[in-house]
């Protein structure tokens, strides 16, 4: 095991999150990203197309299944028992699957998490968040579903890498990676 | 009335927030603000400092009650049933007394608000809010006390004046007026 882990490559695990100003990812659990400007839509759409595999959750994936279907999508659901493959999507339980392991075996190099705040908690928890592109759109909307889904009060240092502007009206872009870099 | 309202200059509200990367702003409602940098710290007291006054919640008050006891400070608080004042503090129930028409009656031009969560919201639904300064700190927390503690979700739309980087580790400033300006 130790072999087999040292050969395959190391993955660059990259959270994309869109947020409002007070850190809220959506109204609800199957809510839409309308309020989401075209120039994150297109960074978004961008970076995705430079990943190798997308990591989502379940709500996530059903918000956005016509786009996650045609890509090498890891739906995260506590529903599948056994990994589950339907067409190029890949439902994991991972209470019951590695999903370390599991993207390693495919030898992907690049991987996206798109949330929602549940699979953003689990991946910052298991060390599989090297990133968090964060684009900040200029709402504030007091309640909704809060970025991480976190039980405890954790301090999890970043380093900002850059600061962008992508629009007029004021939607930023802050790419931070994490301070203590990891293997994996 | 109408012609004493008009007669009183316009005030210009306020928020300043420390935040983390996912929009937390305390462990818990008497928790310090040990995270926010030094860079922060001076750039908040520089603010406080060409403010007339502050508007804050007990809890937050309490937390920074050494320095906020020497500046004029509402304390909005649910427990006190009339005006009453210690010093340079004055404690308001605002489901009793109306706060806009006592900070007209001092006089007022340049009002701060410094939190917490309700105090944000309840500033942010009753339009004493013109500018939101939003200070991120490099940390994501999973957990603690959001931004806005809304009943509901609603989109107040925004515009982004500035952006700044405030130090090398990445703490960031970027400072919003609200969208939909409004008489006071």
């Amino acid at each position: 095991m130790a072999t087999k882990k040292s050969k395959s490559a190391k993955i660059k695990y990259t959270a994309l999150v869109a947020t409002s100003i007070d850190g809220r990812i959506a109204e609800g659990a199957r809510s839409g990203t309308d309020w989401t400007s075209a120039e994150d839509w297109k960074y978004f759409q961008s970076v995705l197309s430079k990943s190798d595999a997308v990591i989502a959750g379940f709500n996530t994936y059903k918000v956005a299944e016509a786009g996650l279907k045609k890509r090498n999508t890891i739906v995260l659901t506590s529903k599948a028992d056994k990994l589950k493959s339907q067409g190029s999507v890949i439902f994991l339980n991972p209470k019951k699957s590695n999903l370390k392991n599991f993207l390693q075996s495919k030898n992907y190099k690049n991987v996206a998490i798109v949330g929602g705040a549940l699979v953003y908690n689990f991946c910052l928890e298991n060390k599989i968040m090297d990133e968090i592109f964060v684009t900040i759109e200029p709402y504030i909307f007091t309640n909704g579903v809060p970025m991480f889904a976190g039980a405890k009060f954790k301090k999890h240092q970043f380093i900002l890498v850059s600061a962008k502007k992508l629009n007029k009206k004021g939607t930023f872009l802050l790419r931070y990676k994490r301070k203590e870099m990891y293997g994996n």
